[in-house]
């Protein structure tokens, strides 16, 4: 069985590994106050090229989400996100379940735009109406697509005349940064948000997601949060220990590069697709692809490929999502480009 | 100033005020366990024709919704309602501050339909999505137009079919009962939905609404969860007074004539206004119409009536929104087209 | 049936009854945007002295300390009150409904008191433990006794220190004001606190309680929080009327004299009692008395009064609670001593 | 610096970190739907002896005890807790955040009795009153404690008496197994209890618990709740892999070899303290002990040893806490018994 299933399917790039094998026998307090924590930190605000902010190292995206969106909104204001945003789409109302509302605006390519933000606020009136106070945007988006560098700064434009805070998800972040067609770098995408966060779990990690908060008043009391949402880690350390390995090197680091090899897979799959007359359920630019193809192809693909059908079966035909990681290989896809390119008879 | 602000600008039916004048000295127990309100109960269980179900006096439609929410849902269930649904649109997120979703689906006649719970049930997958478990009603809609006894015989058999709680709100029920274009009277009503109330604020009461829930399920430990969501009124009996008087004569009662009147009084005002040329933002059948005027038209009237404008100027108009009630007066109709008709020059 | 059930086992005051008799025809703006909550506001920011303060009608008791304290707290923080404290002891668990602690201490007279602050703080350490953020008291508390001048004007210093808000539920805060041994008049008690309420619902009115607000930062959006909580009133004025004729005059208002006419009634119950050699559970110095009666007596009594046993019986002992209000008559009361002595033979 | 701050400080057993190094290539699918959980919950069964029960692998104690509480309560229901249980004292109100009260009684050794019980069933009347329904212990205790099998079972016939669910937080359930003084084997213990769980972090895991669920009905959609909850690992096997580390050869697993290595050395200290006079906070009979000595001994030990200070100093005197680990060395303890020798001159 090969899998395009996702992007956490192994465990970590061999050098966390290693990493964590050579800090074990270490002790250190816990809850993320020790040296690996506060040298990650140190690392990414390297990265970013700024000094003044807040990192905390996070178990998963869904926490660190949760946590952010609970610590920033008061009790009646709600965070923007589109449709298939992953706090409104897969994460088990877990935003509503600290009692806030996402409101979701049907978005085609994923993304969240300002024209969308002017929709959502018109949902907002006086005090018998939910107060949008956040927008939540990932980059890469749940579908695959990018914001572009004007993109963000549109965005940053509308959040600001409309008083939200800007939020990215950055669990796939890796991918964004080093697909061919980002134009927006790292550091440029901190100057332009109030706080993201640099997704290990799917590029690398075991686990853990390194959050970064530029906006001091989002920061108040934020370890409190974290416990009181149940996301504080004993052996915080870990999470420490593990960016330590992704990031040595900066831009050079394994967390480019493993999220660089990713992307070439994921291109070479989507072109050769292509090249087969294989239509897409989105036009992505990352790690993730969405082909469309009749249910009985996908059928017989999954006896040897192990991957989601992304929506349910239209007029005989299936989008499916493939995934590729670090781990992924350049004959996995050689392998399903010649078994669909039979199933299709091309 | 004439108001066409609300069907609640003005107190009680004088035979409300004076059935709470008359028991005004009696001593009874508190928190709705007095005879007054098992007398209600007994009242709308006659009404209805059901023996066997709760009725439980609210304090007003908000909180009457909600409890009714957080009491039936699991903390990872969400309930499903049109994006223009008053849970939804004009309750400040109240359910979401119990922990449950409003999964919010566009309708443009503010009624959901059996397609619509279809689509959002395509949102739930597994553990990882939010899990739909009731879908909420109002009856008539926020805008206006009215379910029909097919229509609703439809939604029910959708809700068995995908394992659907079925909530009406019935804020403005008495509007929807007596519309000449209703074919669903109340015993059907209640047959076909697992809990409704029956809304006093909006038709003739200080406040208060009766809440029926025919699925026993429902009422586990009700009472708890009133008090838990800050609705339990110390003096509960002035909500049973007030429906006892509401009620006296059941078909025949001021309950049903008061609506009855305001709606004649809305349709004599649609009428009016389309005979002015006038067109409408939705179809309404029942105490609330909204018309489309110039917004210089809207301003001058302004002056002379009180109402809401029900969604921002687009291309020189503005929809506004006319509800009449219990205590409107012909002569205000009259008012209102004559003015109108001059500001049109028709 | 004789009933010292409670203080709100009547209607209301018919002066307020007329109040709402007279203004029912009126049209007004809903949810309290009306001239008579203005009215009622400026005479309450008159009574106290102070100008600068936010003043909101509210529906009950709970309501308005559930949206006090969730709108005042930050997720993590939670609010220390006596384990009598209504908010701990009968309102099965509201506050906790919005996600905070009540911080409970046990206290013998019902008070909190420096001391049982500096120990609820003793279990804050770091972001590992709740974080206390108000002190919840009530004037007079749930047991009858009464903050002395002193006792509050320490609460307050401790508070302070401790960077604590400090609140007073005034459910039956006249009984507080008129009670011979009150030396805290309403202007002392508005300085010392950050918000207070003057209770409706036990002293005269059909329902309703009058928040104010004297700490400008709690008032942040406050009528959103009303909303979410669902404690909106749609014709709200019914409260604002409620107010302006339950204040009228000022110290010399109905609202005064029914408090002081219930606490006289009281005194002479506890002084009868105490004259038939009846011991107490409490000291109370209000409307509320604790004695501590033979069950058998307790047994006897309740076929001709109604009233609350307070607690489980205990070496044949019940503690039961009898409450006076302003319907109360000094027949009842004598009708009660009079059937006490027989039973107790004396 | 000697370690005795916890027994979280160092990561986790070689044997662990060699079993996920071997698995770390491998394939499989997310969220704990993979071969290693499903292994893991097999052995645990087998340990256990049951074979009918749902067995979850949780990221973290704080989650896995807030998932439980928050997916068998009602809203309205609370958990009764020893006030020095995690979940009151060292969560950070994440109990509450879920909208439950946490009814905390106090406890001189730790431990809920029947008669506590008891005392906070006391609490419950009606409807205006939360209604207790689960009990929350932990074994061994916060402070070291253990629950004999005799308290055990009248503490489940009590819960039984009084409609309660018993849960178990197993934090430290190997160095309750594992101690002298046990007689609670873990079969027994798990046919006692609704839930309990096997604490990974504090015996030798990077992270995770084994959440073992016996009462099936806290089991329905479970997964729902650990999701919306934000304890849903990606990588899920880690813990499933860390769990067939620790349990592989069951009673003489390094599971238990780690715990009683470190209630060895906890007793050695315990023996060596009290062999030089030292007194205790608590009496306990697991890897943690709590020696109360004087101020300045305390702050020079803390030059060369890390570890709690457990209560504010009283009298001159400092209760701290000991607490030894499966990476504890017996020269650990040799030299804090002679710098406390030294230094308190015996």
């Amino acid at each position: 069985m090969i899998y395009f299933r996702s992007d956490y399917s192994q465990g970590a790039h061999p050098k966390v590994m290693e990493a964590l094998a050579n800090t074990n026998l270490e002790h250190t307090d816990g809850y993320c106050m020790d040296p690996h924590c506060e040298n990650a930190a140190r690392m990414i605000r390297e990265l970013i090229g700024i000094e003044d902010c807040a990192v905390h190292m996070m178990v998963g995206g869904t926490p660190c989400n949760v946590t952010v969106i609970a610590a920033a909104l008061r009790p009646y204001e709600s965070v923007i996100a589109a449709r298939s945003g992953h706090i409104y789409k897969h994460e088990t109302g877990a935003v509503e379940g600290t009692g806030h509302r996402v409101t979701a605006m049907d978005s085609p390519d994923g993304k969240l735009t300002p024209g969308l933000i002017d929709l959502a606020m018109e949902e907002y009136d006086d005090e018998h109406t939910v107060l949008p106070r956040m927008a939540y945007i990932s980059q890469p988006t749940e579908i695959g697509s990018l914001y572009s560098r004007a993109e963000l700064t549109a965005l940053r434009k509308k959040c600001d005349e409309k008083n939200l805070l800007l939020y990215v998800d950055g669990a796939r972040l890796g991918s964004a940064l080093t697909s061919e067609e980002n134009d927006l770098p790292i550091n440029e995408l901190a100057k332009l948000c109030d706080a993201f966060y640099i997704g290990g779990t799917k590029n690398g990690a075991l686990f853990g997601e390194a959050l970064v908060i530029l906006n001091k008043a989002m920061d108040d009391h934020f370890r409190f949060m974290i416990k009181r949402q149940c996301g504080m880690l004993a052996k915080g350390r870990l999470i420490g220990v593990q960016f330590e390995a992704l990031l040595e090197g900066g831009k050079d680091s394994i967390y480019f590069k493993m999220a660089a090899h990713a992307n070439s897979l994921a291109k070479k799959l989507r072109d050769g697709l292509a090249g087969l007359g294989v239509k897409f359920y989105s036009e992505s630019q990352t790690n993730q692809i969405f082909p469309v193809l009749p249910a009985p192809v996908v059928k017989e693909l999954e006896k040897d490929f192990f991957f989601y059908e992304w929506a349910p079966e239209k007029e005989g035909m299936i989008p499916i999502r493939l995934v590729t990681g670090w781990g992924s290989d350049a004959s996995d896809v050689d392998a399903f480009l010649q078994k669909t390119g039979e199933l299709l008879g091309r």
